[in-house]
C-alpha cells in the first residue's frame, strides 16, 4: 500500500499505515463494541464518522492486512473480521486509552474494556482470536 | 486546542491531539535521539519533515501540553523539553515499535531503544525525566 515508507523505523511504519484520525477508532469498533458490518461502524460511530470516510479507511485496512472482509457476494452484507496484524493493533489502543485519561481526566470512565493488566489482555486477545479468525475465509490451499 | 472533543473516550482523545503522521516521530525524536532544537529535528529527521510541518507541529505540541520550550527570548535557541505528558506518550510509541515490526519485518533491527520490558522502560522513563524536567522553566510561584 505503502511503496517507498519514508525510513526504516518500526514506529515510523505504523504510523505511515494507521497516522490519522480514524483508522484506529474503527479497530477499536470491531474490537471492543463488536461493530462487523459497515452500517454497524456507521451508524453505532460515537464520533460520527462520515461514510465517504469510513469506506476508504476499512478499504486501507482490508488492503492492508489488518482486516478481511467477507460476504461480498452479490446481496451478501460484507462483515470486517480482525487479522493477526488487526490484533496486534489492539496493545496500541490500550497505551492510547491509558495516554487519552491523561490527557483529560473527564475521559476516565469511558475507557473500552481492553484488559488493565497484561493476563486480562492476553485472555481478551484470545477471546477476539476465536470470534474473528474463525470467521475469515480459509486459505484456498486448506479447502 | 480542541474545544469541543468528538465523543468522551480516550482512545479518541489521544488521538485528536496525536493522530496524524508527524506527532509521535518528533516527539520520539526528542525522546530518543535527544534532539531538542528545531534545527537538530529537522536536519535529523530520517523521514525528512518539512520546516513548516515540523513548526506547526512543534507549536501544537506546546499549546497541548507534551512539550515546554525554553530560551525563547530574542537570540536565544529555543530548546524543547517533555513534559509528564509527553513522557506518557513513550508507551504508545514503544506499542507503535512492536507494531511496526510486525507490519514490516524489515524494520525490526531499526527500533528505537525505549526498553524491551517493563523494568527498563521504567528506568528509561526516570531517565528521560531527569534530563528533562530540570530543564523546564518552574513556575512562577516557585520563584
Amino acid at each position: 500500500m505503502i511503496p517507498s515508507p519514508r525510513s526504516a523505523c518500526p514506529i515510523n511504519r505504523s504510523l505511515e499505515m494507521l497516522g490519522d484520525q480514524w483508522s484506529l477508532l474503527i479497530l477499536r469498533d470491531i474490537a471492543v463494541h463488536d461493530r462487523r458490518s459497515f452500517r454497524g461502524l456507521l451508524t453505532g460511530s460515537e464520533e460520527h464518522i462520515s461514510g465517504p470516510v469510513l469506506s476508504r479507511r476499512l478499504s486501507d485496512l482490508v488492503a492492508a492486512g489488518f482486516l478481511t472482509k467477507t460476504g461480498v457476494a452479490r446481496g451478501q452484507k460484507g462483515r470486517y473480521s480482525l487479522t493477526e496484524l488487526g490484533l496486534a493493533t489492539i496493545p496500541v489502543l490500550v497505551q492510547l486509552g491509558h495516554l487519552g485519561a491523561l490527557i483529560d481526566p473527564t475521559t476516565r470512565g469511558h475507557a473500552p474494556d481492553l484488559g488493565d493488566d497484561p493476563d486480562q489482555l492476553h485472555q481478551r486477545l484470545d477471546a477476539l482470536r476465536r470470534a474473528h479468525l474463525d470467521d475469515a475465509p480459509s486459505p484456498p490451499s486448506n479447502r
